[in-house]
């Protein structure tokens, strides 16, 4: 028996890749229970269980969870963020100490918010809706990530890194590598994915970006993990999809005819006191 | 000075809510700093001081962030769910036990998906737009969270008492109030401001909800807040707005006469392995 189990859909990298990239380079021992043959328990089918409460305990509305099979009893821990905060001591992928720990977790919980945003700029109706179904919306809500919030995450990782001198302006959290690095490295890999022209464009500015980017993928355990069949594409089912109809570049966000506002939220001169959504 | 120092956008209590909700009921001694005058440090200016680095470290991508006067030096904290995390074991607003605070993160967390998706119906497609600039993308993202996405988050929270005996199906963790209580009042109440019509049939279904928010709401300390001048009501510049034309009851989400497909997502049966949006 493996002792850290993932459950997360098969077939898709999505919010699991962030929890298996962390899993790789701790050298943890653990199975991707869902990639398994049904007839062995795994599939589709186990994360569903789980999210009927099969492991016990709190049941996550989502995956991924983990199980752990810690020396003094199973752990279930949903939500990537919260996954990597539990593991990074474990594996020894953050820091020891207190502040590192918490510096982590928030650049954690700042990716996912960015997961978020990008899956819904092609589901910007419904997750339970086809992307065919909400293409014209899906259309709209791009030209305005691509503008606005993919430049937005990047200066706030860039900027990350300058708040880190112990890293060398390498590394996000400490003197080396960790996994907010890690989930760092996969989602540029997934916005170049997506949306390459608008990154050709954005990555200009924040060269450093792609310099860990490329760190990443030659750490050893990692390399090794990239080639192997563990590791999963990005496909059009998942988080980061490549519709090139949607990577439009880095034009503002479209205005309707019918109602001409905008509103800019990137110069502190022009915002509005108390209008502002809260995010 | 303040022993805390809260960053949030004055005049909503959007994510901000949160925060202030553990606070008092932590009986802290604490400062909504946004919520000064501008001559004394406050406004939105001292929002986005913060978000430009102010309190040194790692920059927040957004508020809120919290600055603890600690006794071993300041401590800034981003991100609603670190925030309650952080405070929870120093204002006992949450049981000691590691086991606890781990499931209180994770219905945080759990939460702070809900909080975005609710700001997501009224800004699907961008945030820095007005929505006056979204209404016909809003209104099919409205049916779509509406019909689906709030029972399954009511559902989310109720099957969250039931794995917490020691709550007497009452708490949400441990045998008493903790912060992701606060939280689910807070949550169950925006609900009700902007969806009146959907959470009356939704609710029906989960009355122990109700309970919990009137149970939090009768908190000696939380009720002293509620009737305060530091409590800020709902309005339509935060995260849980009333558009009337949103509250659109139970239906399920719109299907496009070009595109007639749907997906069930609540019914395991009939999902397709592999094509899951990772949510």
């Amino acid at each position: 028996m493996a002792e850290y189990e993932l459950y997360y859909w098969p077939g898709i990298p999505g919010r699991g890749e962030f929890v298996r990239l962390a899993l790789e380079q701790g050298g943890a021992d653990w199975v991707d229970v869902a990639r398994k043959p049904a007839s062995d328990g795994g599939g589709a089918a186990a994360v569903q269980r789980v999210r009927e409460g099969a492991l016990g305990g709190l049941a996550p509305l989502g995956p991924p969870a983990l199980l752990h099979h810690a020396p003094g009893g199973d752990v279930v821990v949903a939500h990537v963020a919260a996954i990597l905060q539990y593991l990074g001591p474990r594996l020894g992928v953050v820091p020891g100490d207190e502040a590192s720990r918490l510096r982590a977790h928030q650049i954690q919980l700042t990716i996912a918010d960015l997961v978020f945003e990008v899956h819904a700029v092609h589901h910007p109706v419904a997750v339970s809706l086809y992307y065919d179904d909400q293409r014209r919306e899906a259309a709209r809500a791009a030209a305005a990530f691509v503008g606005e919030r993919i430049p937005l995450h990047l200066r706030y990782l860039d900027r990350a890194l300058d708040s880190n001198p112990a890293g060398g302006r390498r590394w996000l959290v400490g003197s080396g590598p960790s996994y907010p690095d890690l989930s760092t490295f996969q989602a540029i890999a997934g916005l170049r994915y997506a949306f390459p022209e608008a990154m050709r464009h954005h990555e200009k500015r924040f060269p450093r970006l792609g310099a860990l980017h490329d760190a990443v993928a030659v750490l050893p355990r990692i390399a090794a993990y990239l080639v192997s069949r563990r590791r999963l594409g990005f496909n059009e089912h998942g988080i980061f999809r490549y519709y090139p109809e949607l990577d439009l570049g880095a034009r503002p966000a479209h205005r309707t005819a019918a109602s001409p506002r905008t509103r800019t939220r990137t110069k502190a001169g022009r915002r509005v006191p108390g209008r502002r959504p809260g995010k």
